[in-house]
C-alpha cells in the first residue's frame, strides 16, 4: 500500500483548462441560458467541448483506469455543470455509452455509440417511474411487449435527465418484458429514438427549484404504444436488471468522484468568504464555529476521498463486482459529506449562499439529490448491513 | 401553568378555509404562474384574499394576542405561499405595517398603512446588503443623507422580499444617517416609494432554484441619489437600529409559528407516502428507519411547538423585550427542526420529493433560508450564550 | 394555556435544602463510601432523610400532582444520588410503593408499603433478564408456578437496582405464570422477601465503571425454587403485564424530570468552568464553539422541560393512559438531550470532566443508561411511529 | 497509489496470538484483578508478555514502519487492556521510550530505556495539571528550578497514566524552567525516579467510574521540593515543548490505530448480538435501525482506517512534521468514530452493554477520553482550520 499518486500529465492539462476556460465560462453560461430557448445547448458549451477535445480531455471515462479517472473527475467536479460535458464525460451519457459498448450489437454501436462518443448527440436513461418505489426494480411497470418484429413500449417515466434537450436523440428504456419470469429476469432494456411516434416528453421535473436547463432537465416521458424494431433490444430479453447493475456501479462512483471536487470547491469558497467578511469587529474566519466547520470539512473530505480512491482501485484490480461493498459505501458516505460541507459554506455566505450569486445552492441541490438518486441511501445501507451480518451467521 | 388551549373559533374557520380554499388553490397557483407575467400577483391570490376577509381571517396578526396568533399562524404555515398572504398576514408586510403603526406619523399611516391593511398594495423591507455581513448592523453602508428638506439615499440592497412585484409600492430602507454616532444610533429607517427616481430594481435573487415569483421574489435594488421628502423618515434620525430590533422579534416568531405548520405538513405527507408505497414486499412505512424518522419528527415538532407557544405567551405577558431569550431560542431551534423533518419527508418521497410534484422542496428551501435570514443562527447563539454566561460572572 | 407556574412553597424549601444540606453532602458521601462496607447505606444519607422529612420533603411523589412534582423532581435531579433518596422519592422504591398501593392487599400494604413509606427499608424490582431481550415482555423466562398454597419462582434477573443493599428487604419479581395464556396475560408479579431460601444475590452489574454502591448497585439474582405464600401474588395471576405498564409510565416521567435537573447542573458547571479557565490568552467561555454548546444546551433543555411539564399536566388531567404518547416522547427525547449537554460539559472540563473530580461522568452514565433502561429508545420510537401512522390509514 | 497491503507475517502471528492467548485472558484478568492488591500487575499480564516476546511480538512500535505498525496496532486494539502491554507497545511507555531514545543521554538510556525495552519496569508521563487548561502548554505551572547540581521540582500533576502501579519506576515530568523565555522555550522535561523524596502519589483519577487498575490508573501526583541530579534533564533546558511535540504525534496515531480495532470489535459484537437476540418475533438484526447502524459503522470505520493508514505512510515518507495535518485530522475523526460505533453496539446489547459483562463500556470510556486527551479536539480543529485558511490569505 502506498499513497503517492502516479504522474498524470492530463491532470495538469485539466487544471489549466479549468482555470483558463471552465471557471470563466460559468457566468457566460448563465447569461446565455437567459437568451437561448429553454433546454437547448448553450454556445459556450460547444466551445468548451472543442477546446477540451483539442487538449485530449475527451472521453477519458473510457480510456483511463478508474483510479486515474477518479482524479480527473474530482477536478471536473469543481464545475459539474460544465466540465464533465465539455469533456464528453457527463452522466447519463457515460453510462449509456458503457451500456451500448458492452452489451450493444455492432449496428447499435454504429448508430448510437459513435455519435455519442463524438459528442454529436446526447442520450437519456429512462428507469425511474412516478407511480412506484423504483429503488426496487421489481416494481417497474413500464411494459416492453414483443409483437412480431417489433417491441411495443407503454409506460410513464420521470427524471430522465437530459431528455428535455432536443439534441438528446436516444433513450435507453428499462421495462418489463416478462412479468412472470424470475424477479431479476423480468426486465429488459431497449433503445428508443426520441422521434418515435407515441413518445410524449411531457414536462421537466425541477430539483429544489432548479430546472437544470443547462443540462436538458429531468423529463417526465409518456410512452404510449411506442414501437421500435426488435433489433433495438439491448442484449437479450430479461437482461435488463443485470445491465442496470453493471451500469449503476460506475455511474455511482463517477458521481462520488465529482462530489469530492464539489466539496473541495465549497470549502475553498467558505475559506475565502470567511476571510473577506468582517462581522462584529473581526473576520468571520476567526469565529470559532466557522473554524470548526472548516476543520471538519477538511477531515470529512479527506476520508471520503480516500474511500473513493480505494474503490476505484478495487474496480481496476478485482472488477466492479468485487468492489460492490465499497461502491455502496461511497454511495452512502460521499453525497452526505458533500451536502454537509456545502451547507456550511452556504451558511458562511449568508443570503448570497442560497442564491444564484454563488454556485453553492446549485451544488447543494445536486449533492442532496444523490442521497436518493440510484436508490435511496437507506436501501444501500440495508444491503450493506446484510453482507456485514452474513459473516457472523452460523 | 396549564396546557389546554382556550376556545378559538377563528381556528376552526381557518381550518375549514384551508381545506375548502387554500389547498385546492395550490395547483391553481402553479398553473396561473406559468401564464401571467413574472412577478405579478396571480388571480387566485386575489380570490383567496376576498374569501379570507369575508370569513374574518384578515389582519389577525394585529388583532390577536401572540398566543392565539401562534395557533392561527401554524395552520397557515401548512400552505405558506398562499394562506398568509390570503389573510393579509404575510411577511414582510406584517412587519412593515407594525413599524408604520408603531413609529409612523399620521400622514405616513394614512398614505401607506391604510392601503397595506386593506391589502391593496404590498411593501418591502430593504436591509441586507450584498457587500457586507449584514447580521452586524453597524456594517451597513447605504447612506441616508439630509439635504435641505430631503433625504438622499445611496446604496445597494438585496433580498428585498416581494419587491419584484409591481404592486409592491413602498420600501422601508435601512441606512446610515450618521456614521459618527454611537454604534446603535448611526442608522435610520425611511419610507421610499417604488416610483421614486434613482431606484433600479435590478434583479431577483433565487433561493436555491426558486425565484419565489408567487411572492414577488427577492430583489436586488440599487439606490442612486434617490430623493424623498424629509417627512418620510420613520421616527427620528438614529432610531433605525431600535426600530429594527422592535420589528425583528415578532417577525421571527411569526416565521417560527408557520414553520411548525410546515413541519406538520411534512410529517403528514411522509406518513401518507410511506403507507402508499411498496418496496421490497412491504409498505415503506414498515421500514424501521422510516418509523424512526416519523417518531423523531413527532418528538421534535412537539418540543418546538411548546417553545414557540411559551414564547408567544411571554410576549403577551412581559413584552417582546422580556421574551428576548426565548425569541432567540426559537429562531435557533425551529428552522433547524423543520428542515430536518422536511429532509426526511423528501427522502421518503424519492425523486418526487425534490421536485415540484410535492411542496416539500419549496418548504425545505424556506426553512433552510430561515437558518440565516434575520441573522444567521450562529450570531443568535453567541448572544444567547453570553446572557447565559452572565449569570455566573462574579 | 398559560406558562406561569403556580406558587409552590415546597420548592423554595427544597432549594434551600439542596444548598444547605445536599450539595455539601456530596463530598461527604464519597468519603463515607470509602470507609463503610460496600453496598451499605452511608450515614450521611440517614441524616439527610431525617432533615428532609423534618422539612416536609417526604414522599412528595405521592402527594403532589405530577405537574408540581415535576418541578420538585427537577430540583432533586441536580443531585440525583442523594436528593431523591433523602426525600424518599428514589427509584425503584417509588414505583414499587405505587404498585403495592394500587394493586396490593391490605396485608401486603401493612407488611411492605408501610415501612417503605417510612423509609425504613428499601425494595427492588426484578424484571430484566440476562438471557433475553427484555424490552419484549413476552420474552421473559422466569417462571412463577403455583404449587398448593405457594408459588415457586425459578429464573435469573439482573439490573435489580438497589438490591445489593442488605436493607433492601423486598423484591417485586415479574415472571411467567401461564406461558399458554394470551401474550399479555402470561405474566404475574409477586412479592419475594429478600431472606427467602433459594435466592442468590450473585453480583452487581456495573454501569460503565460505576458500581453505584451509594444506591445498592444493580444486582444479578438467581431464584432457584424460591417458595413464597400464594398471598404474595400482586393482584391476580396474569396481571403482571398490566401492572408493569401502570408502573413504568410514572417511573419514566420521574426519570425525565430529574434529567432536566441533571442537564441544568451540567450547563451550570459548564458555564462556571468555561469562565474560570484560560487557554490561548482568553477564557474558554469566549471560544465560539463553547458558546455554541452553551446556547444549544439552553435551547435543548427548555424544549425538553416544556414537554416534560406538558406530559405531567396531561397525566394529571387525562390520566397516564391519555399521556401515553407524550410519555414515550419524553422517554425518547430527554435522556438523549441530557446526555448531549453532559457530554459538552465534560469536554469543557477536560480530564477532570471524565473523572470523579466532578459529578459529570456519573451523571452522564445515568443519562446514557436511561436511553436503554425501561426499553431501548428504538422500541418506543417504533410504537410512537405506529400510532402516528394510524391516523393516515384508510 | 495502490491499496494492497504488503505481506506482513507478523500480523498472522499476532492474530493467532489474539485468539489463542489474549481473548481468553480477558476474563482471567478480570478475576485476578479482584484478588491481587489494587494497582499491581496481574500475573496473566506477565504470562502474556512472555508468550508475545517468544513469538517476536515485542517492541514492534520501534521496529516496524508506521504503515506496518498501524496494522499491528489495529489488531492489538481489539483487546486494548491486554494486547499492547503484552507486546510492550503500551502507552505511555512507548512514547517515553521514544523520548529517551531520541533525546536522552547514554546514561539515561542505560538506566531507564534498557529496562523499559525489556518490559521490566514501566513509566509515566506527567504533563497535565489540575489547575490549568493544559492543552495550552504555556499554562503549565510546575516549576523545574536549577539549584547547583540539582533541579528542584514543585507542582501538581494528574492523569499520569500508569503511575499508581508500584512497578512504574520513572516519571517524565514537564515543567517550567524559565517563565521568562519565549513561549515555547519556557518548558523542560526531566526524569524523576518514583522513589525520590518529595513525591506524593496522592490518588488515582477515575474515567467514567473505571479505575483502570489493570493499567496502573491515572495518578494525581504532588511534587514538593523534589530534587534530582541535573543530569536527569532530557536534552536541554527549554526543549520541553519541542520534545512534547515530537512525542505526541506518534502517540496520537498509535491511539488511533488501536481505536480502529476497538471499533471493529464493537461492530463484530454488535452483529453477533443482533443475530442472537429475538425481540417482537424476529432477530434484532432485522430491525431497520440496527441494520442502519451496522452499515454506518462499516462505512465510518473504513474511512477512518484509510486516513490512519495514509497518515502512517506519510510519517514514513515525509516524517512526523510533514504529516502534522493528517495527525490532527485522525485525532479529530477517529475517537469520535469509535465512540459512535461503540455507542450503537452498547445500545444493541441493552443493559449488558453498559455493564462489565461485555468490554463495550470500558472501550467506550477509552474512546470518549481520547476526544480530550492530548488536547481536546476543539484545539486541534482550530489549528487545522488555521492552516487551511492560510492557503487563501493574500
Amino acid at each position: 500500500m502506498h499513497f503517492a499518486h502516479d504522474d498524470l500529465p492530463l491532470l495538469d492539462t485539466l487544471q489549466d483548462f479549468m482555470k483558463s476556460h471552465v471557471f470563466p465560462a460559468e457566468k457566460v453560461l448563465e447569461e446565455q441560458l437567459e437568451t437561448i430557448p429553454l433546454w437547448t445547448t448553450a454556445p459556450i458549451v460547444q466551445e468548451l467541448k472543442a477546446a477540451a477535445r483539442e487538449r485530449g480531455l475527451w472521453n477519458l471515462f473510457r480510456d483511463l483506469p478508474n483510479l486515474e479517472y477518479a482524479r480527473v473527475a474530482e477536478v471536473s467536479g469543481w464545475s459539474p455543470h460544465l466540465a464533465p460535458e465539455a469533456m464528453n464525460c457527463a452522466a447519463p451519457d457515460t453510462g449509456n455509452m458503457e451500456v451500448i459498448s458492452q452489451f450493444g450489437t455492432e449496428a447499435q454501436k454504429e448508430q448510437w455509440l459513435k455519435p455519442l462518443l463524438e459528442g454529436e448527440i446526447r442520450s437519456a436513461f429512462c428507469m425511474t417511474e412516478p407511480e412506484v418505489a423504483s429503488s426496487d426494480a421489481s416494481n417497474i411497470t413500464t411494459s416492453i411487449r414483443r409483437e412480431g418484429d417489433e417491441y411495443v413500449i407503454d409506460g410513464r417515466k420521470w427524471f430522465a435527465s437530459g431528455a428535455m434537450n432536443p439534441n438528446c436523440k436516444i433513450f435507453i428504456v428499462m421495462g418489463k418484458s416478462d412479468p412472470d419470469a424470475d424477479r431479476h429476469r423480468q426486465q429488459s432494456m431497449i433503445l428508443v429514438p426520441r422521434d418515435t411516434p407515441g413518445i410524449d416528453v411531457k414536462r421537466s421535473m425541477h430539483v429544489f427549484g432548479f430546472n437544470d436547463g443547462h443540462h436538458g432537465g429531468h423529463a417526465e416521458i409518456i410512452f404510449s404504444g411506442v414501437r421500435v424494431p426488435a433489433s433495438n433490444m439491448i442484449a437479450n430479453e430479461g437482461d435488463g436488471f443485470a445491465i442496470a447493475q453493471a451500469r449503476l456501479g460506475p455511474g455511482r462512483i463517477h458521481h462520488c468522484m465529482r462530489l469530492i471536487g464539489m466539496a473541495e470547491r465549497a470549502l475553498s469558497l467558505m475559506c475565502q468568504r470567511a476571510q473577506s467578511r468582517i462581522a462584529f469587529g473581526k473576520p468571520v474566519a476567526q469565529q470559532g464555529v466557522v473554524m470548526d466547520w472548516i476543520a471538519e470539512s477538511r477531515v470529512r473530505i479527506e476520508q471520503a476521498r480516500l474511500l473513493v480512491l480505494k474503490t476505484a482501485w478495487l474496480m481496476d484490480t478485482v472488477g466492479n463486482k468485487g468492489a460492490h461493498t465499497e461502491i455502496q459505501a461511497i454511495k452512502i458516505a460521499v453525497p452526505l459529506m458533500a451536502e454537509w460541507v456545502l451547507d456550511k459554506a452556504i451558511q458562511v455566505h449568508g443570503g448570497g449562499g442560497v442564491s444564484q450569486e454563488f454556485p453553492l445552492s446549485s451544488l447543494w441541490a445536486a449533492a442532496r439529490t444523490l442521497r436518493l438518486a440510484d436508490g435511496p441511501d437507506e436501501v444501500h445501507k440495508m444491503s450493506l448491513a446484510r453482507r456485514e451480518l452474513k459473516q457472523y451467521q452460523s
